[in-house]
Formats: structure tokens, sequence, C-alpha cells
């Protein structure tokens, strides 16, 4: 048996690739209820079951592995979907580390007066259905029904996808736990961004999760024939959603650095080479560390967008698909984190995390916490994403701290 | 009798419409060599008949309606295929308008110093075959044997869907006619853009049929996540694509009206909302009616596209996939038509065609003339094609008009 180590959850989001753990043949891509994830849900079953943990899949799809006994249980949790195209770490390094956890404690039969349960969500991203995070939220009781009614983009419905996973949306909101029961949450995960490398810290404790933003526009014009629209008579509905992006751009880049802004989906009808578009959709993606930053950016975005469409004399429809408060991690649990990291002999370096995470789900609920680890040159969502096994194992011993101040802070 | 007029062109398009003329039950869809075609064939050979023409089809399928005697003719074609859920007028109306401006010149028996050959041609728009065109270049002689190599969406080849209509695909270069007995060709079509219906003028001249060039671009730039990669430190694909976009629409724009720019096709990858794009494809078609304006507007796309990908960290790559060059319309015929729209008061606007026409594969061979007519909202391709028969009406006097000019000059 290989012993626990950070070293290991790195080789096991390794193992989770390729054609097996992958809907693309030519890069991972792990959507949700996907053949590739219901696979990856039995492998990591496994690992979970060799930590000597009990394993089940709950009703929204996610993979429980249980460790130990008691009232109340840490959830350690992360996901295991991907984006299109993603890195090995984005998700699966949580889910890793938390298995390795439960290895650690169990290769010495360590007992802890609470369970620990490690949540593999199967999404997170939202990259297969418009709606990310449904499974955090079903666990956290905060999924309203509404937003079962969501189809990829093959069309198929939120609950055909859980049928053909042996699941069934009627049951999906079961997957709900009673927070009475939920001792506090604890999510490591790559940091994503190149602060930590550029402190050359291997490790950061996270003081909040950003605010974030999101709206679907759509842009329409008058589609014509590319060859016999004079060019100050068009209604382009691309050209508007260029000019649309470019404003987004600098009105994000005009703030502090926390502020972003970014168009990440975009289609353009009818889509021909030799007709002009006259209608495009497009996502817009809006965060900051505070709302004092988000807000007079997400007004100037939607006043600047109204007045490139009326300029145009496009008809413009934004729709607000998806908004977050700021989520700022429990203070004590902060403050455990970073005991656990400066016992190791390193600095706890705070840090706003400006992507979303499950954590954030949690931490209006239950005392939440997040490990951030370094990352190769900030990248993720992308195949470059790196990480250092050796930060992996400082990750593992800080998380095993963390368990010795909450196993003494709890008797 | 009907006596001839506009207003009968426009009513026998709009007859040739319905379960009898269309291969489609729910939309106007009449592809070469379809069992609506081949109807149509026999519906329009009898308008031709009852203009004093004698009717032939010939080996490449086109109906050939002969009016008068001598030892040249005037080919007045156009082409009564379709593309799919098809307006009534692209193409129809100017075969119609021939037959109405022989059923006018024979109501006062008329003789002319040379024939008249209205040309119904049976492929224009490359709706069933990949390769449009093939009924007028296989007239005007300048089809390769190799363009025979080609089968529908069912998989039938052109040789076995000539056959169905009792033709020989061996026999099909027979149709081209000598250049010499061939006085010149004439062309009335919509215009299919909105250039006269914003001027208030109904009838156009056109100068040339455009010349076209189109690139495939490809954007290449560093895929990341939305929340955590600072505005400044992006290198963002689709944002560089937007800048590009509205660099494309500010050249055409700058130039002269018959400048055209369109990105019609665009496609941004990784395409979710929380992952800035890596990479973005997109098409550009580039027209004008001279090569003049083409090329220095082609350069300024080129080389500002370079610069901005250079300036953003983007990489660029530019392919060429398709070229034309222009199609001038003969100045002594374009002459001869403006004087015969002017005859009628009204002012001889001068346009260039941004659509491709059979008048383009005539125009290398023999004197050439086209005639625009206005269309509502500059509207083609699509149901909501609208012709008023008023205007078809100018446009059946501006031809007959065109017939004395060149009979004088004939002289």
């Amino acid at each position: 048996m290989v012993s626990a180590s950070g070293h290991e959850a790195v080789r096991q989001c390794d193992a989770l690739t390729g054609q097996l753990y992958s809907d693309h043949a030519d890069y991972l891509f792990r959507p949700y209820l996907g053949s590739a994830h219901l696979r990856a849900i039995e492998r990591v079953s496994e690992w979970m079951s060799d930590a000597g943990m009990t394993t089940r899949v709950d009703a929204a799809g996610n993979l429980v592995g249980r460790y130990g006994e008691g009232a109340k249980a840490l959830i350690v949790g992360s996901h295991i979907d991907s984006v299109r195209d993603a890195g090995n770490y984005d998700g699966p390094l949580g889910v890793m580390l938390g298995i390795q956890l439960c290895a650690a404690l169990n290769a010495t039969g360590r007992k802890l007066p609470f369970a620990i349960e490690v949540y593999a969500f199967g999404d997170e991203e939202g990259s297969r259905f418009p709606a990310p995070m449904l499974c955090s939220r079903a666990v956290a009781g905060t999924l309203n029904v509404a937003a079962f009614d969501v189809v990829d983009a093959q069309g198929m419905t939120l609950a055909d996808a859980l049928t053909t996973a042996g699941l069934d949306v009627g049951h999906f909101l079961d997957a709900k736990r009673d927070p009475a029961g939920i001792l506090g949450y604890l999510e490591a995960h790559i940091e994503q961004g190149p602060v930590l490398e550029a402190e050359d810290l291997p490790l950061g404790i996270v003081t909040a999760i950003a605010a974030q933003i999101r709206y679907q526009a759509r842009v329409t014009g008058v589609a014509g024939h590319a060859g016999t629209n004079a060019m100050s008579l068009r209604k382009d509905a691309l050209t508007g959603a260029a000019e649309m992006m470019l404003a987004i751009e600098r009105i994000a880049g005009a703030g502090p650095s926390d502020l972003v802004g970014t168009v990440g989906r975009l289609s353009a009808a009818p889509g021909a080479p030799n007709v002009v578009p006259g209608e495009v959709v497009f996502t817009i993606d809006l965060r900051a560390g505070t709302l004092e930053t988000l807000q007079p950016a997400e007004a100037a975005v939607v006043s600047e967008l109204h007045a490139i469409a009326a300029r145009r004399g496009l008809t413009l429809q934004l729709d607000c698909t998806h908004q977050l408060p700021p989520s700022p991690c429990a203070p004590a649990f902060r403050a455990m984190l970073s005991r656990a990291v400066e016992s190791l002999g390193l600095k706890a370096r705070d840090i706003v995390s400006g992507a979303g995470h499950d954590a954030m789900i949690f931490s209006p609920i239950v005392p939440s916490a997040m490990l951030f680890i370094r990352c190769k040159d900030g990248i993720s969502h992308n195949p470059l994403e790196s990480v250092d096994p050796d930060d992996a194992d400082l990750a593992l011993k800080a998380m095993l701290a963390f368990i010795d101040h909450l196993e003494a802070a709890y008797a």
C-alpha cells in the first residue's frame, strides 16, 4: 500500500485523465454526469475505500467518502468535473488531498471525535449546464428547484442527464445535509493565480472568495448578404458585440487589480462567411474582492453596452444568470489554518480568491476555510496547469495540523 | 391575352411557387434538376410560347426561348433554381422580365436585326451540387469537366441527376454557345441589398460584380481562469479578435460604398463563461467593385490585424481561402442601359454588385450589362423577399429602351 502523501494526491489527479476520464479525445473535458465523470466516480471511490472510508453517491451525483465516526462531520470537499481543455488539478487536487488526509489518519488508526466526509462534487464549473455549483448547492440546501430547468449544449435536460446516471431529479434536493450535523467545511485548491509563486510561498490562507456576477447578453441586429449590404446600412450584431467586449475589457482594466471582466463564450448566427451576423449571444463574467469595487463596474458595463447598442441600432437584452456576494471565510477556521501553516515554518499568507469555489456555498452555512496551493505561472483551466508535488505534501501536512487544532477545539 | 408588363413578370414569379414548383412542402426550394425545376421548365416554356418565342431545353438543362431572327442573339438571362427557403424573385424575376420584353416586342410585331434569347439557367445558386453557376458556365464554355465530379446531399451524382431529367452528362458541354453568335448579355435582378431603397431609386446600373477575397483568421492567446487572471496579464484571444473585427469594420467603412468587409462566422475556444478564451477562429470576407479599391483595403486589414496581434501578445494566422477577380460590365452596354433608365426620368444610379450572378460568367466573353431592381428592406434568400410591381414595370421599360439603343448601335 502506498503511504499517504501530497505526491500521491498529485499522482491520483494525473491518473484521472486520458481516454477513460475525459469526454473529449483530444483534451481533458469531464462535464457533470458525462461518461468520464461516471467512470471517475468509480475510480475515486476505490481510492476512498483504500483510505479506509465508506463510500456512497448522493442524490445529486456527488461521491461521498466517510472516515471515522461522530455526531458531526467535517466536510473536506472539492469537485471532479472540469472545464473544456482542462488541467489536472483544479478540483481533483482538493478531493485527493482529502482522501490522503483520511489515508494518513487511517494509517495510524487515528480516532477523532468527529467524522471526516470527503465530497467529490459533481458540478462546480457549470461546463455542462449553465448553472455552476449545482451539486454543492444541493448539499448546502440552497438550491432552488428553478435551477433544474436547464439544458446542455446537446439539448439534454438536467433531469434526463440524471436519469442516464441512474439518478432522479425528483430526489436531487435529498442531497441536502442538515447544517447541525456539519462541523465545518475545508477545501484545498490550487491558487489559479500568480501571487503565491511571485512571493515564493507554497501555501496561502483564503480570507474571502470574490463577489461575482454573470450576464448573458443577446445582441440582435439584421442578418444580410455580406456582398450587398453597404457598411453604413448594416446592423451587424457581431461588430456591435465586438465593441461591447472591448468596453468590458476597458472598464475592468481601469479598476483595481482584483476587478476582472471576461467574455468567455460567444456564438454568432447564422454563422456563414457570406452573411452579416444578425444575432450574437455572449456571456459576461465580472468579479471583484468587494461589492464596493464590483457594483460600480457592473453599472458601467450595463450602461456602456446599452449605449453601444443604441448607437448601432441594435437590440440588447441583458439577463443576469448568476450572482454571488463576497464569501468571507470563518475567522476561527482561518486562524486554525494559519496556525497549521505556521507550524510548518511557513508564512501564513492571506489571499483573496478571484475564483469561485464550492467553499463559497458552505461559508454562509457552516464555518469554512480554504487552503490555496501555489501553481506554476498562475495557469489554470488549461492543460499547462502544474503543481509541485512537494507543495502538495506541505498542503497535506497543513491539513493534518488543522485537524489537530480542530480536534483540540472540539473537546 | 395579358399585355406585357412588369406586373405580369412579378405575377409569373409568384405563380412559380407552391407545391408544384418547390421540392419542399413548407417553403420554396427549387434545386437544379429536381422535379420542381422540371415542372418549372414546362410552365415557363408555355409563357415563352405565349410571348411569341420558340423554346428548347439545352444540353445543360437550361430552358431557352428565342424571339426573332438574326445572325446574332442578345442573351437575356437569369436563373430559375433557388436556395432553400427562398423568396420568389431572386433569379425568376430576370427570366420573366426577359419573357415580358419579348411579349412586348411581339405585341407590336416588332422586328429586330438580332434575335433575343431568354435563358432560364438551371443552376446558379449551387444549392444542389457544391458548384454554383454550372449552367451559365456551360453556355459560356468556361466549364471544366472536373466540375462534373460532384454529388448532392443525397449522394446522387450530377450525371445521374441529368439522366433522371432525360439529359446526358456526356453532352453537357454542348450547351456552349459560340461567342461570335452572341451580341451581348443582359440580366435584370433584384438588388439583394438596401442601397436603392435607401436612396429612393427603383433601378440601378451595375458597374461590376465585386472582386472578393476571403480569409480564415486564427488568433491564439492563452486560456486562463476568468477570476484569477488580472486584466493586465491576460492574452485574451477574443478581445483581440474583437479589436480586429472593429478594424475590419472601420477600414471597410472608410472606403467607397462598394467596399464591404464582413466577419460572418466566429468561434471562440474553449468557450466557457468562466475561462478567458485562448483561441478564436473567424472568417473575413472583403469585396469591392475594383481591385484598386479592394487591394489597399485588404493590405490595410492584414497589416492592422497583425499590429493588433503583436500589441496584445497574440499569434495571428491568416489563410486566404477564396479569391475572385472583379467582373466589370461592358462600358458601352452600361452606357446604353444608363441612357435607357434616364429616358424614364430616373437617375441612372451606378452600383456595384456585391453578390455573384450569371452575368459574371458572361462578362469576360461578351459585352454584358446588369440592371438592378429595388427590393424591400434589401432582403433576399428569404421568403420575405419583396419587389414592387411598379418597379418591375420600370425595369421592363428600361429594358425596352435598352433594346432601342442596341438596335440603333447595331445598324
